[in-house]
């Protein structure tokens, strides 16, 4: 997520900042985040599920640290920056979490080869078609067609539901398939509040999935206060937002 | 790739169709393929390049066999079959490989996971940038939005140019960034001939590198006579294309 889409609170509060508090010292990875970020928020329930010893940099969009932008010129969030090098992009930054850290448990991703690429497969159409259509649903204007991206939306996460195992989606073992869509999961209330969205419209199964991974301590333990992002889907609601996301969608170009 | 694109080549032919002829017997590994397909061939390309025992299935779209279709619903190439269970998607596929033969060099991921999470992030562009990039250009009908169209995979190459270190892009190293990009490159005259694309445009850098990689063994192993895929990038130049691609783009939804 580019960053330029801060309201009016520059800081994570809430469950959020409790956990800032505690990563404020010096480590050999830092986290350079945006407390309000999906993205964000898939590597740092990574970050706290395994227990990996980080320090937390938030970035004003309004100010960035000249040795951010030294590292990572383009300005995103998530990034990580560990012994001097910068990497960035959500779910390369979970991978390297799991690489980089054998020794921290759980590991996120099954061992066996077959098993992991289909964790892979299911990661990548959360990301292909899961967020698109949340986006597209969030976006759209016209009435019509938020009713097609409503459907598309509930249609994504139907096919989705369809391989849930239980109670996590590859079944006992909390996984990155888990955290590839939980950001998401605690942003749907803004689509039910404004967009007709409802979890039984998908199905039961999905209803207890979402309340399993809402309910997970490492995911909660990232959610800022919910009245604090209200601004900013604010304005992706009116289509006025200048993310990347923001500014793809009223190009026509991919939402990712 | 959805498979529905073929042409009046049912078969590799060339290079390929040499390949293909010694990967005809029973294999733990089932290779499901579509030989014209540039995803298709990312895949190939791993496996030809780390000498992986794989039993070469071509799959035709007008006759799908019922077994693959049992195993991968959506009739979907490349597909991997291994031990009853069928993986998809080329980037998924490539890393499955890495992971299921460990012992079969050369590995094309670094060992090192800063350097392993470098190569994903420029993996990542090439799926997000180059590649969309790539088939706006030869699917964009008018021709101020070709010159458009032109200047941005372009621009796309010199991003991906400037990190090259050479020979390839990780250095010494051929790697599964190279694969990724590599059936591009190898379709490029496609765009020279009707697009106006010169490598030249990007800079002497990139040329060089193109030309290393089209040199290279797995990478024109893969390929059939340049001529059988005229029928198929006819359409795709005049936009009639029925792929995913193809109905992606006329439907201003993501290429991918």
């Amino acid at each position: 997520m580019a960053i330029g889409e801060l309201g009016t609170y520059p800081h994570a509060t809430g469950a959020a900042a409790a956990v800032v508090s505690k990563h404020e010292e010096a480590q050999d990875l830092v986290f350079w985040s945006g407390w309000f970020c999906p993205y964000v928020q898939r590597a740092w329930i990574v970050l706290e599920e395994r227990g990996i010893p980080y320090q937390y940099k938030e970035v004003n969009p309004y100010k960035k640290e000249q040795h951010f932008l030294d590292i990572n010129p383009k300005g995103l969030v998530p990034a990580v920056e560990y012994k001097g090098r910068a990497l960035y992009e959500s779910l390369v930054i979970c991978e390297f979490l799991e690489e980089a850290y054998p020794e921290h448990k759980p590991s996120l991703l099954p061992s066996d080869p077959v098993e992991r690429a289909y964790a892979r497969i299911w990661i990548d159409f959360i990301a292909k078609s899961v967020i698109p259509a949340f986006m597209r649903l969030m976006m759209t204007q016209e009435p019509d067609k938020q009713q097609e991206a409503l459907g598309e939306f509930v249609k994504a996460l139907a096919t989705l539901a369809e391989k849930i195992q239980g109670p996590f989606f590859l079944g006992e073992q909390f996984s990155l398939v888990d955290v590839a869509v939980a950001p998401w999961i605690m942003r749907d209330y803004v689509i039910a509040e404004n967009r007709g969205f409802h979890r039984e419209a998908v199905g039961p199964k999905w209803k207890q999935y979402a309340e399993t991974i809402e309910a997970r301590d490492s995911v909660k333990s990232v959610m800022s206060e919910r009245e604090k992002y209200a601004d900013i889907y604010a304005r992706y609601l009116k289509n006025e937002a200048n993310s990347v996301a923001g500014i793809a969608f009223r190009a026509g170009r991919p939402l990712q």
